[in-house]
């Protein structure tokens, strides 16, 4: 994780504006992000005990803010769109977050900040 | 393709701001971007005759704007950066790409738009 960090922000010049432990995943996460963009940015996901990598396991998801979570999940649903992962919190946090599928199997991520 | 495009569209709400062919890749893309947002968005591309997928194919990459990409280049190539692909165009395109690897591995895309 340091060594990702140092690349994203020192070499590549993104900011560093978030980094902490999420206990119930055995990870730490870190959030390096474009000056100026609106963007969340990238998340940096190291996982403390994760082995068995394969090619598809480095870019994991896409993922997009949503004022209210549960609402679009709602609405998705109706219109026939496969939920991943109903809306819950990590701990610690105040965002709500939800997956879907797209057409493809292809997870997002649908986060609502606090 | 299109049933990607009306997924991000119409149910996700996303806007198509750009589908075009890329002959020398025999491959179709498009640009969905979230209304209001300075990111170029989610770049969908079908590759026409690809067979052989396999689970890290599907979400292939991230990219960055930069003003001088080859710059950039020289720039992280001094700092002892692995550079993927040397700065191109593709056909018909005035934006000029280039693919560094990040510490592990992971493919980054720089590009200079027109």
């Amino acid at each position: 994780m340091d060594e990702s960090i140092r690349f994203y922000c020192e070499t590549l010049g993104l900011k560093l504006t978030r980094r902490r432990e999420v206990p119930e995943n055995k990870a730490e996460i870190a959030f390096v992000t474009g000056e100026g963009s609106d963007a969340i940015g990238v998340e940096l996901t190291y996982w403390r005990e994760k082995k068995d990598w394969t090619d598809g396991d480095q870019l994991d998801h896409i993922a997009f803010t949503v004022p209210d979570v549960r609402k679009t999940i709602d609405k998705l649903r109706l219109q026939g769109v496969e939920i991943a992962k109903e809306p819950y919190s990590i701990s610690g946090s105040k965002s709500i977050i939800a997956f879907i599928k797209d057409p493809n199997g292809i997870w997002l991520e649908l986060i609502q900040r606090p």
